[in-house]
């Protein structure tokens, strides 16, 4: 293994679990983390960015372990008021979560790029890691639902996920562009391996990879793509993960994840409850222990995907997909 | 005395005490307060309207009476992430405070008017009176001094009204018009009394009267005008009025105060403090406490106003100059 960088695609709090295991178990400026932005939106006048901001929150260790989103030891003064006001409440804004919410759209105005505002505000922060929104263009995913089209955040929060999920777009893709330095990571030749996290491959990984110079770095980077299974057993540990298989008629299973991630990938990494499954996948596997629940099974994670990695590297690139 | 309205010109923290007092003693819907827009201004991309907000929280019950602005009970979550992430921190807001501006914005973005926002807000907070920012246009008061040309809330919350005052300027108020009320107000034929706040007169009340077409209409109502003097014995309560005065080489004196709204009032409420200017005086004069401290020394002076309006409005108006 080099000491060369690792880039990991992720969403929000799955995602963001494990990119907290590898900030924690590599050399903490190796970490590059491409997040989605699919799930970005305008909310009483701010931009909001959440998976950017519960990567951001996890990696400096001020996140909220109950919600999966925000800050912990939270104040909502604010909410209250804007209750109060009659503004829309049905997405919860945390005084301290604000003050983001608050600088970005005022740097944005200002004509700076969403890469560079993240790129200070994990400084800010001390995160040592990169973290880069997925492209400066907006991309916003659009649930094609039995409610009709609907905006993400309106989806999965306002309506908690319960419209029945007939297709995904993500608007603005075909015309979106990598941000600074995403590009750039991929196709570093001292490029370790590239993680896609256990996020929702619908929600948090698709608009990643509808970004197409983005599908492409992956496609032809030298080091292996390794991605790590949302299930465990056929379910998913958090979110509609395993409704929106349903309802999109996909079977639940590690194969479906090796398949949905085809050609893309050298490896899949899935949870030990389905070792059953690894001689009969298409693509290299691993079973390891999935389930992040402690700071402990976040960096083992992260250790067994870099160890998995390492020993696909080592083959050559073409001879991956028969190992 | 008619049942007709009164209307009040005020700032901030001096105006907003009076202007709860005369709330309390009339019917809750004969007050209209016209409010100063001249501190409006930009911060951290949201439109901050301090006069406005300090009469609204003021008159809702839910000031910070020890700051003179924002409100009591307060939270500051926000500003501490603000700082940490290196945003501008002279001018501090409160998280529940940061609602209305929150709301104030996306509204304005979304073409609404300030003085329709305004009244919104007001009726949120069960206010019975009409709020009214004296103009839906920009006027920015602009301070002149030792230090150059600075915008409002530079001169007096970041530097601390230290620069001396060289001059005033009401930037846009020839171009302004008085926001949709103000003038219907002033030129109702039951208008029972325009009353000055005793804020400054030229940071608070200079730029209301700025507006060309609300300083004719309260010269030419048919109601007494009656100013509040914010001297006491030739100093003031709060803030830089003496300074200014001095700085402006105008004396501090009840014969200043009458001599710069001259023309305009009919009358001029002082403290009894200065009680021997009284008959020296160019206006009709009454001499009584105007220190307000506690709630009922709000009351008591929004009665003897009012009183005093009541008294000048028997005499046919060209006679009341020679009270």
């Amino acid at each position: 293994m080099t000491a060369g960088p690792i880039v990991a695609l992720c969403g929000g709090i799955g995602g963001a679990k494990l990119a907290l295991g590898l900030y924690r178990v590599l050399e903490p400026d190796a970490l590059h983390v491409v997040i989605n932005t699919g799930d970005d939106f305008e909310h009483l006048g701010l931009h909001i960015s959440p998976d950017v901001d519960t990567v951001t929150y996890t990696l400096a260790g001020i996140e909220n372990p109950e919600t999966g989103w925000g800050r912990r030891d939270e104040t909502w003064s604010f909410m209250e008021t804007a209750k109060r006001l009659g503004a829309e409440t049905w997405f919860a804004l945390g005084d301290s979560d604000l003050a983001i919410h608050v600088e970005r759209t005022r740097r944005l105005a200002a004509g700076h790029r969403l890469s560079e505002i993240t790129a200070a505000i994990g400084k800010k922060f001390e995160i040592r890691a990169r973290l880069i929104p997925m492209s400066d263009d907006a991309v916003r995913t659009v649930v094609q639902s039995t409610d009709g089209a609907l905006a993400f955040q309106d989806y999965f929060v306002r309506r908690q996920c319960k419209p029945v999920v007939e297709g995904i777009d993500y608007d603005g893709a075909g015309r979106a562009h990598a941000a600074p330095g995403v590009l750039e990571a991929l196709k570093r030749p001292d490029l370790r391996a590239v993680i896609i996290c256990p996020s929702n491959p619908f929600l948090s990984i698709d608009p990643i990879l509808a970004v197409a110079d983005i599908r492409a770095a992956v496609a032809n980077c030298q080091a292996p793509v390794i991605a790590v299974s949302p299930l465990v057993g056929g379910a998913a540990v958090k979110g509609p993960t395993a409704k929106i298989f349903d309802e999109l008629s996909i079977p639940r299973t590690a194969s479906a994840i090796a398949e949905h991630y085809g050609g893309l990938i050298d490896g899949l990494i899935i949870d030990q409850a389905d070792k059953d499954h690894v001689a009969s996948l298409p693509v290299a596997a691993r079973a390891v222990n999935t389930l992040m629940r402690s700071l402990d099974d976040r960096e083992n994670l992260a250790k067994d995907v870099l160890s998995f990695a390492g020993e696909l590297s080592v083959a050559p690139r073409s001879q991956q997909g028969n190992d």
